[in-house]
């Protein structure tokens, strides 16, 4: 394993991806997939050598890097399976119909890359959304060259996975250019705004991505800019869920808020609760369980006690358990605070303000109309979780929850994201800024354009839209699906 | 037939709008496909009412309109048909893997409608992108209201075909504000930022597309604003094409950029031609057919005027057809203007300018390296075509263009568009603002988002998503697809 890699400018960067574009969108749907499975191969061989270095940059425990080693390895290897797959090309064919007023022409559709991609880490993830991550992953997948701006947070762990996919990528034939790192803001800036950048990837903070968005969307040309921005991950508990399992559902709440140090997008930054249920004592009771672990880097330390300052000294909440005076310790004990519903719908800024960290806000509703008029206020979010008993009826609250959010869950916790076929990382603003998710097999299609060839000679079609269709791809032809 | 509707204030139309958003989000697709008919039915029942109206408004010739009708009904009906196949949704199922680590769950995804959309029609199809056009046909199939912002061309067509087409909708059960219509550039433009809408949708300038984009970016909670803006659609003739073909090549080129008086967003609006095969005598023999045809309104007069003093004034620049003199009239005759690929690659920016209306420029060019640095001069467009002989090696200008095209074609002309599942009508910027077409069947996609549901009980998934599939949709279950 080479120890690291030279890092450029944005301008140097952005040019080698752009001299890279046409190669790597020339290359086949095999070779990219022999690129991806060569990197996750690498990455899985430098484990030993990366987690250290993770571990030292991020605090993060060992056992969950070495895990979300794993996590970035499989969603390498998803990303070939999708390129083997091709559905995602969406190939469409109409045959010519000449007798038709006005006679129309054969038409042949397919998705192609868009070109090079900018890639922005995140602190919380140092492999999974970082240099290796999912973006880059599914960039790759695309055919699209990535260049990567490290984060700040890890570094060293930056550049030392982007020299294992440096490597692992030139030694399977990638062409030069098709992976860059840059480091700091600024270059992150320039980065965006460099005429060869065809679209950004991004997961961070609110005003970070955007910072971003405005300068993508400002350019001359301008361009996507996906990003996964703030969420405060709702979570619903009905008074018959509390009635019938109350006390696992406070453990598995404090659980999930306080993994990785509430440090997830996904975590349920705000729980509305039945008031009189009971169920915040059986919180404060599980809270005994909950151990204080560092934060990930001191902005994420002070940003959490700049956000409990606030929230907690907001004259309707009350503290349920944990200590206000520790929240601005390097690894800050968890917090359970409490508010109504009613208060919510009155200051939902303030209070639905999402707060990096191991807290969580229960908020109390009384009847069926105030926790509606509470969820109303809530704003865009990755999840929404419902919590009923067996057979209760939920389809109210989905209907409130399901236009918020982008995964709707039923029972468990939102801090997992299976990467598969089918999972949506992404929900209306401030979750994302597209329509598009950033974990899964459909995250490729950000970076995919579609280009339709009129009345082309078989010799100058790709194999994927020749008539024969000797690669076998799934397709749609005269308005009939074939796979 | 009703008259007019009443038109709405922005704010009215959009609050409207978004009280409607989850009733209409609520119908099935098959009571949607109804909807979408019947607007075609009465469209089509109000043919020589609407005909007549849009004739004194657009200057438009009678069939022409007669047949846009047509195109504009068989776009209804080409969604109808999108909603009853299903596919657009996009379903994926992957069941759960409890022995997975960790567990992974069962996530069911679909995608479902955005909410509220703004549309901005078009001057030059008064029918198909205009209030019942592509844009609010894909939209009401999505499952989303529409506001549509009518274009002051042809105002009182406008009103008319909206009482037509909200006359058709409540007859056929849809809610109240599923449809509304909005008047003026200051309507659209409070429109575009009100809260309730979830994205606009826009074919026309580019500077005033410019103007709506950066107001959706800006917006508190920006949303994406899917605008078809400029294109200059490149053609290139090769010298064994002329040689084979010169004379037809010459005529097919007048027809194509005189159609319509010019004022097409796929109008050739360059054509690099072998300076030596003596082309340009063809296309100004071709030219005794071309007739004068008045133009759109005085502001596509004004326009063209202006266009044609700073492209003719340019000193790289010769007349090969047509008067200049005659460009400010309101039926200005059509003009064939002529320079060299090195001039354009030298001055881009004034050389390569849309000039909407019946004007072409032939840009000569000597060597293929010649050819290929005035190509690459060119910005994105919706169409790039290359006439070659039979048998000719196209594969280097095949490269060339692709990446700076949405739609290549092979032959033939670009100003049709048909209206097909694998059509493409979008290209890099400046042609259009996202990876999204704005006609054929996959238009539907910008007004659609994922959501999953994550082991949701029966009871409260759409059917669309249940286990047993009761209304056969195509899907994909755990990684296989079912057709």
């Amino acid at each position: 394993m080479t120890d690291t890699i030279t890092t450029l400018t944005a301008p140097e960067a952005a040019a080698a991806a752009g001299a890279a574009a046409p190669l790597v969108a020339a290359t086949s749907r095999e070779e990219r997939a022999r690129w991806l499975e060569a990197v996750a191969d690498a990455l899985d061989a430098a484990k030993a050598d990366l987690v250290p270095v993770a571990v030292e940059e991020s605090h993060l425990p060992e056992a969950r890097l070495t895990g979300e080693v794993g996590r970035t390895t499989g969603q390498l290897r998803l990303f070939a399976a999708v390129l083997r797959d091709a559905a995602y090309l969406e190939v469409i064919i109409d045959h010519a119909v000449p007798d038709a007023t006005p006679p129309q022409p054969e038409l042949r559709r397919m998705l192609v890359p868009t070109g090079p991609v900018a890639v922005y880490s995140a602190s919380n993830f140092p492999f999974a959304f970082s240099v290796a991550g999912g973006d880059t992953a599914s960039a790759l997948a695309a055919g699209c060259p990535v260049v990567v701006k490290a984060h700040s947070g890890h570094l060293e762990l930056s550049r030392r996975t982007a020299a294992v996919v440096a490597e692992a990528l030139a030694g399977a034939g990638a062409p030069h250019g098709t992976f860059g790192l840059v480091e700091g803001t600024q270059a992150g800036r320039v980065l965006i705004q460099d005429p060869a950048i065809t679209s950004g990837a991004f997961t961070g903070s609110l005003s970070g991505g955007r910072a971003l968005f405005d300068l993508a969307s400002g350019r001359p040309t301008p361009i996507p800019f996906y990003a996964e921005l703030g969420s405060i991950n709702p979570v619903v508990v009905t008074a018959d869920a509390v009635a019938a399992d109350g006390a696992s559902l406070a453990s598995g709440l404090v659980g999930s808020f306080t993994l990785g140090a509430g440090q997830f997008c996904t975590k349920p930054g705000v729980v509305f609760v039945p008031a009189e249920a009971g169920f915040e004592d059986l919180v404060a009771e599980a809270m005994g369980e909950a151990k204080a672990a560092p934060l990930l880097n001191q902005r994420i330390v002070d940003g959490f006690g700049h956000g409990i300052d606030q929230l907690a000294a907001h004259p309707a909440v009350e503290l349920v358990a944990g200590s206000r005076s520790d929240a601005d310790a390097e690894a800050p004990a968890p917090l359970v605070l409490a508010t109504s519903a009613t208060e919510v719908a009155a200051d939902p800024e303030a209070l639905l303000a999402e707060c990096f960290g191991p807290v969580t806000l229960l908020i109390r509703y009384g009847s069926k109309g105030d926790l509606e008029s509470g969820l109303a206020a809530v704003q865009g979010s990755l999840t929404g979780t419902i919590h009923a008993a067996e057979g209760e009826d939920v389809s109210a609250l989905t209907a409130v929850l399901a236009p918020r959010v982008g995964r709707l869950l039923f029972g468990g916790w939102p801090t997992g994201v299976a990467v598969t076929w089918s999972q949506h990382h992404g929900g209306p603003w401030p979750a994302t800024t597209s329509v598009h998710t950033s974990v899964g097999a459909t995250a490729i299609r950000r970076f995919l354009r579609p280009l339709t060839y009129q009345d082309a000679p078989e010799s100058v079609l790709p194999d994927e839209l020749k008539e024969s269709n000797p690669l076998g791809v799934p397709r749609r032809v005269d308005g009939s699906l074939e796979v």
